[in-house]
């Protein structure tokens, strides 16, 4: 984690002054582009920083003073920019480190991206003994819209065979959208797709391979950013999962992220069922859930997010009304909006009643459906179409709208988008789908985004991005977020190594509140005699530190109803430990209990530390893959929600006269392990499988803790993306 | 089911002569503008047909003599275009019937849609009793790119408020693509998509209400269609699933459905889980994948498979080389492509080191990542980038390329398009994904359109559709898809109402090779004496045709070890019936059976006729919610297929030490029971759960038949859209 507050990173977005290295007379080189661009924004007035090119090889450049070296420049610069291939990096970053330079952005690909680490490595120990900061590297850098310091090295036009000029990419419009990229190029046509639909950007920032200046650092700066509407995040990998959380939990703009690498560490090798559950992109999803953040499904739908919630309407409810004059596009639009969480429902019946009076005389009202979809038909009027608009969006039924005005059809004018923009501004919230490709088309979605109004130009992807919007307004924040300890509560579990004992786990899991059956280890034969505390029927199970699955290995004998039985069963599973040459550590003798077999595990992630995971539990845990992930720890509220997104929800309420469970009750037990799990940063993996409930009563009939190796902790190298 | 075979649709297609009813002075009603538009084509040459206008108030329209009626004209015209209101429409379409007219289009809604469907009706038997074909009602009609005939009312061009003409819909293209549509709206989209693709069109029809002519009927019209690539349709319901099933099945091209209404008919009562659980739109995805269909997930991907489907090459494998100078959108193919199935691998050793040695000394080499993606990184030229292509569609390892050059690094040359296209023609099937707003972006899509290399403005589209291709090329389609009897095999079942009894079910189920666990049926307390034959442990279960759920009643008591305790247990059942006044029908004494809990089940869809469901059994069948549906009947070796999609499967293969199962049988088994519903259409819903499934045994523990009531059968309204 970055020692520097978030305030450090002033320097990069609003600095005095800025130096940039690799200037050369070629005009097509990074520097050159970059220099170029600066100090032309820099005589228009828009940036005001002074701006030197730094090059020993040159006296002049560009028509202006070259200067050999930082030092010889006429103040120290606050902003470096590194546009030299990797190799020349280092020492230049070494010098301005020593003179006092602020930040730097380091252009150059070849560092960790491409395993050259040490060289990374080097640069970020330096700079950290400094006290510089350092974007990249490996990144596009930045543009700050407001402040005008912008290093992008894209140009704008290009030559084609024929010698004519064709604009190549387009230039971020001025706007209230911040775009953060762990692929530069990425970041950039997100822009240029937003430029194309009439949205600005209020600034764009390539965060690279992360040395310093991670993601959520950015996201901390843009939170409290007054001209941000909402921070959009192209995210391979974040460095502080925890330190992301606290800041898109505070921030009070949608925060949007299209997660890539969701297919995660695939392949590693766990000792629970709950370690294969949750991968890294469960603890990432779960992350976002609990911090408030959107996941995007999709490029697309990342740059649909920037387009809504850069509008000025916020949804506060769930409830849409489809407003159409093309029944098939309205049926798609409500099924995907209803699919998404929406509810799209009829009117009641005295909105109902006052539309259709309303309305009466009409022509479209015969063949028209005033249900929802609001279907006016192929041959409602600009006229009938505006006005039921109009009505609808004033309906209490209804929370917000998408209208769907077919522009093709005969009745429809060619200045829809203005009539239909005069009804639908500053009521509720409301967003447009132009589908179509023609002039016309284009018209209609350029006046609706003069006019501040969202369109889309398909209808699901127009339904989705009002869902996106929906369940931003009605997010369900979590506690803040804590910050993980480094010491266990229990001391003595970091002086274990790989699984702990049977009874140490049980006395663990009781030290939380999380009993286990009445049981009794019986390591000889003549100890079976006195007198077997556990009431019939018993389990028996073999224990040895040798074995990892008991239950494959026939290690566990289930209804034991007598005396004679479990004698055999104890020679039976001793027998087991002498042929497969396991310790024998004894045998189990464990009151059997009756209930729904539920699962609770943790794990230890590399990028937001301890989870928690609840589902159905059983020997089939894996298969039938029935489970809830949390970063933990988890309230009881929280551990609420988990269970209700599991089908195992409806197991314990008792499901076709089965046993029932207080879901309150088992909440607080997953809240307790969550516990362990933050408490004991020793543990790697813990999992209880069957945890057998019934009623308030939860009995950890099997359990695993998997004591994590010092040191073993892995680096987040998935905070390094591979371009 | 239409009795007409399908040649009959040529009427629509290729009529010698057509006339127009409704066209008027106003050139804004639909009448008009589908007459000007056909005679246009007339007289262009397009259209080589006679086209008259029908009006009784009018001598003369556009210059041309009009007709009072059909009789007065001076032929018998082979289609009516009927452009009149739904009221109007009865009397001219029983004029054209009795006038010998050979097939009609009905565009008025009007009908059906809005609940009128004794007009509806009216026209159809009208229609049938003649021998006229008719096209809707509710529908823009069609338009055919070889023979000129176009009944779209669509006006190319709208007035702005400013008295400026302004292009308000693109003609399609001629192509080869089929687009058909429940919506007319949307299909006009569609082809207005494509026209701005580059991608041109075959044919385009609305089927409307389906009155008559029905989607399946007008894909078995062009799946024999020699200028047809590809048949996309946007789908509320087929009439005739079966129709459709065979249609597509035998075509030699894609068929690719956006299926409406997936949400399907929810809230019918069922008698079984099995109903619960294979809804409307789980027999519609069987129904695809059993034919070779291609579902669409939304409108945006109907359209990329047409852009997909139209460019000559065939994808023939599953694995994917991504080719890209941009880390993230590199990234981001790959993981959806290998989401959406295909296999993104490394080159083999040999082909890695054979690109290694081909680019040696090429300075983007120390950056590069040549393993899938291929990432050059933004330094790369475009040499490099295209002679990278080249190579890489060359190796054995790859059956298929993305590339995603991004035009906007400095080093990429304005002309890549052309020099890619020279590249990747004629090797590989290979798309581009091509990612930019701006006038080059537009350029290069314009040149990838041209070489017939299909390109998508995202990463994920372009992914999706080779997934898409892929499923098409490695398709799998079943046995020949069975008509249905409308007699039982067992003449017996229509004699019941309700529920089948107990012995009767299991005879039925023995009938068809599926035994159930030995029992007795015991029906007084002093016929438990003489012998009890199933051996010890029992299941005793209450029988009563008055009880649906014998669990949830407490109806069901297992683990029975002794005399003593069958004997309260069947005072216990017997107590039951008289506390909760159920019929006692007895008390089955049976057999435990010890294995794994599987659930086979079928129901009969309204579309499709009997379907087939096998998955996880037991209790929490509809909570776990793991299973597979089929089209009955399916052979041994599509019930195989339908386990290995079930999680199930894993836990048959004897999953952490379980119990195993011959999966083979299972599915012969399976295959039984589909053959029992085939057989037997009074059969509405049958279902084994649990089947106790052990190596090679298969035991119905407990079924159920429900017997149809005569007439239930549901009306397919869902082929009815509601535009």
């Amino acid at each position: 984690m970055a020692k520097n507050a978030s305030r450090g990173l002033q320097s990069f977005f609003a600095p005095a002054s800025i130096a940039v290295a690799g200037v050369s007379p070629d005009p097509d080189k990074l520097g050159s582009i970059i220099f170029t661009n600066l100090r032309e924004s820099a005589s228009a007035g828009t940036l005001r920083a002074a701006v030197y090119p730094v090059n020993p090889k040159h006296d002049q450049l560009w028509g202006e003073r070259s200067f050999p070296s930082i030092k010889s420049l006429p103040e120290v610069p606050e902003l470096l920019v590194v546009a030299v291939p990797a190799a020349s990096a280092l020492d230049l970053v070494k010098e301005a480190a020593n003179a006092g330079v602020k930040a730097a952005i380091l252009i150059p690909g070849g560092f960790a991206e491409v395993g050259n680490r040490s060289r990374q490595a080097e640069i970020k120990d330096l700079a950290g003994r400094k006290g510089m900061r350092i974007l990249g590297p490996n990144t596009i850098g930045l543009i700050d819209m407001k402040t005008g310091v912008d290093t992008l090295f894209l140009k704008t036009t290009k030559t084609t065979g024929d010698g004519r000029k064709i604009i190549s990419s387009r230039k971020p419009l001025k706007g209230s959208v911040v775009v953060i990229t762990q692929s530069g190029h990425l970041g950039e046509t997100v822009s240029e797709e937003l430029a194309a639909r009439g949205v600005g950007v209020r600034a764009l920032v390539g965060t690279g391979n992360q040395l310093d200046v991670s993601v959520e650092e950015v996201v901390e700066h843009f939170a409290e950013d007054e001209g941000t509407s909402v921070i959009a995040i192209y995210l391979e990998g974040l460095v502080d999962g925890r330190r992301f959380m606290r800041a898109a939990s505070k921030a009070a703009k949608p925060v949007v992220a299209l997660k890539a690498g969701r297919t995660g560490a695939g392949g590693r090798a766990t000792l629970t069922h709950t370690a294969s559950l949750a991968g890294d992109y469960a603890a990432y999803q779960a992350a976002f859930r609990q911090c408030g953040a959107i996941e995007a499904r999709d490029l697309q739908e990342l740059i649909d997010s920037c387009v809504m919630f850069s509008s000025p309407s916020r949804v506060t409810g769930n409830r849409l009304a489809v407003i159409t004059n093309a029944g098939g596009v309205g049926t798609i639009a409500a099924e995907v909006a209803e699919e998404s969480g929406l509810d799209v429902d009829p009117p009641g019946r005295g909105s109902a009643r006052s539309l259709k009076s309303a309305f009466r005389g009409s022509g479209f009202i015969s063949n028209a459906s005033l249900s929802n979809p609001f279907d006016l038909t192929a041959t409602a009027s600009t006229e009938e179409f505006v006005r039921l608009t109009e009505a609808t969006l004033l309906l209490p039924d209804y929370d917000m709208a998408l209208v769907l005005p077919t522009h093709q059809t005969p009745a429809i004018a060619a200045d829809i988008a203005s009539r239909l923009a005069d009804v639908m501004e500053g009521k509720k919230p409301a967003v447009a789908s132009v589908i179509g490709w023609s002039d016309l088309a284009d018209s209609i979605r350029a006046e609706f985004a003069a006019r501040r109004i969202p369109s889309f130009p398909t209808p699901e992807r127009a339904a989705r991005a009002l869902s996106l919007a929906a369940a931003w307004g009605l997010r369900n924040r979590s506690a803040p977020v804590a910050s993980l300890s480094v010491r266990d509560r229990f001391a003595s579990l970091a002086r274990h190594r790989g699984t702990l004992s049977a009874p140490g786990t049980e006395r663990l899991l009781a030290s939380y509140g999380i009993p286990s059956p009445e049981s009794r280890v019986v390591t000889s034969e003549t100890n079976l005699r006195p007198r077997v505390p556990p009431t019939f029927p018993l389990a028996c199970k073999l224990l040895s530190r040798d074995l990892v699955h008991k239950t494959e290995a026939g290690g566990v004998i289930l209804d034991v109803r007598d005396e004679k039985t479990l004698r055999s069963a104890f020679l039976t599973l001793r027998g087991i430990a002498r042929r497969r040459r396991l310790r024998f550590d004894g045998v189990m003798v464990q009151k059997m209990v009756e209930g729904i077999e539920v699962i609770i595990g943790g794990t230890r992630d590399p990028t937001f530390g301890p989870t928690v995971l609840v589902g159905t539990g059983g020997r089939l845990a894996e298969v039938i893959r029935d489970y809830s992930v949390s970063i933990a720890p988890v309230n009881s509220k929280e551990a609420t929600d988990m269970i209700k997104r599991t089908k195992l929800a409806k197991v314990l309420e008792g499901y076709r006269g089965g046993t029932k469970v207080d879901v309150g009750a088992l909440a607080r037990t997953v809240a307790k392990f969550s516990k362990a799990m933050f408490e004991n940063p020793s543990i790697a993996e813990m999992e209880v499988n069957p945890l057998v409930a019934s009623g308030r009563s939860f009995l950890a009939v099997d359990a695993r803790v998997v004591i994590a190796r010092p040191g073993s902790a892995r680096i987040a190298d998935s905070s390094v993306p591979r371009e």
